[in-house]
């Protein structure tokens, strides 16, 4: 049985949309428990058929734009709590929430702390490239700004790890994000973990960022600031050319036609560039399964971010990163 | 009229390509004369009828992927050369290449130098935008890594200048690219920048990797290794979502025909997203005008890169820079 601990207030659609994703994915998993927290005047009538959730009542809700230390001032909040919850009962496995990302890295990082010898947390985010179903997992994306080298070693290990359990890639390969592809190329601390990483086997060299999504990598390790640029200009740019494609098709009754038409083939596409399938961050390195949907999520959006918590949950993603990291230092 | 110093050497579609550009741009601009670097076995047939381009000698090209080491040895090369000529010759008011942009860099503050009180050249993008025609101007992309907050400001003014000169607007808007909006989000040197930046009117804060190309933007401001993450990711976005947009078009039959009807549609985003009419990049701060044309670039792009310069150089953006920090420090 794999338990989890799950926040349902914090999020932009509402506990309601969130609560409908966590019964599609109870449907689907029937070997799971939850813990969900939130206001019970919304909940109870949700789950009242559903003997696997438990509501635990939280009252206050974290707002999105939080800053760390205000973070610690909603200790009665759904996402505070739910982050408690899984470091009190041992039994719990992981936790998700769609609520403020600040938030949630500091609480998982005070409450669950970081696993022995992990210097850092990695906030670690599933990308879908242009390849349909492969994703690159690409850390951090924000958790710090300025990462060191030995930092950035750690990042590359737990990545690979969550490829091989989560994504089930039996040989993952992983790149540093560069300026160049060539040694040598990049900040300094990306220079000098490239030097602590060639010897093993799966770190394939520098990645530039214009390489990431072109669906041959499994893992790309960046300091949390241009981590947070890449993902953001990637978003920004979509969001862009989704735009353009809609005014193209927009612009008269011929283009209008060409849609109804072509409709199958953007379909696919959309398909293809379906965020909300990867289910959201993860965050690393912390001692239990730490998962933060996007706080748009829909339905289907929570219902991935279950899913990867389960799998991470059933992979012993934590376990792994425990053993892999035991002997380092 | 302005003097420019090219060279038609280093570039990936070659010698015969941007002369065709070279010779369109003399077309348009009859007030324009050229020193033509290069090897003259290919040039001067193709300039025979030309009287306004000088051919000069120089049969090493610098490769594409050099260091700047490396560079230093090419000292008998058309991009070294062109650039020396620019120094040499007082009359020459800019120098415009399409080869190695580490190459370039080396090369002007080198050779060039930085204009007065100009802590740092900036290497300078105009972007394309979601909104047609509209540009944003983004620098540093890629000669810093690291960048201090002095460098970060004077790299706004020189931005703020070009915006005015270059691209005509009165009230250029300048942005600090941060991992947040909030005043205090981002790197130290960003959050220094913010402070010394704030009482400036042109000054609107922080700007989103996400929103850099939303069209509202004038300028945005970025240390070098952040901003050449953005430009590749951009870059990068932008060409899966197209080979994406190929692949749904060509599905089956229905999708193909859908084609025929949206064309006209999938013409105009084509033209908005013609990275080709930027003419590419700008190294502002030193001491003439010097822009490097797209590696890729053909006879059209080549053309807009001298477009540039030559606006540059009627708009005197160096002896702009050079009065606006003047009185700096």
């Amino acid at each position: 049985m794999i338990k989890l601990s799950v926040d349902l207030m914090g999020s932009d659609l509402g506990p309601v949309e969130l609560s409908k994703g966590l019964l599609d994915f109870l449907k689907d998993y029937p070997d799971c428990e939850v813990k969900a927290f939130g206001d019970p005047k919304i909940l109870s009538p949700i789950f009242k058929e559903e003997k696997r959730v438990t509501i635990m009542e939280s009252l206050q809700v974290v707002p999105m734009e939080v800053s760390p230390v205000q973070f610690l001032r909603y200790k009665k909040s759904s996402m505070y709590l739910a982050i408690q919850e899984a470091k009190k009962d041992d039994s719990i496995d992981g936790v998700v929430t769609s609520g403020s990302t600040g938030g949630f890295v500091v609480g998982c990082t005070l409450i669950l702390k970081n696993i022995a010898n992990v210097l850092r947390a990695g906030l670690t985010a599933p990308f879908i490239t242009q390849v349909r179903g492969k994703q690159t997992v690409i850390l951090d994306i924000g958790a710090s700004n300025v990462n060191t080298a030995d930092e950035l070693v750690c990042f590359a290990k737990m990545g690979s790890i969550y490829a091989r359990k989560v994504l089930n890639e039996q040989n993952p390969s992983v790149y540093l994000l560069s300026n160049g592809a060539e040694e040598g190329k990049g900040l300094k601390e990306s220079v000098d973990a490239y030097e602590k990483l060639k010897d093993y086997p799966w770190f394939k060299g520098n990645c530039e960022a214009r390489d990431v999504l072109d669906g041959t990598r499994d893992v790309v390790v960046t300091s949390g600031y241009p981590g947070n640029i890449l993902l953001k200009s990637i978003e920004g740019t979509a969001s862009m050319m989704n735009s353009l494609i809609k005014k193209a098709f927009k612009k008269n009754l011929f283009t209008k036609i060409g849609y109804l038409f072509a409709k199958s083939g953007f379909k696919d596409m959309k398909k293809t560039l379906d965020y909300r399938a990867t289910g959201g961050a993860i965050l690393l390195g912390v001692n239990k399964v730490a998962v933060k949907a996007h706080g748009n999520s829909n339905a289907y959006g929570f219902y991935n971010a279950l899913r990867v918590a389960y799998s991470m949950s059933k992979g012993k993603i934590v376990e792994s990163i425990k053993e892999e990291m035991k002997n380092e230092r």
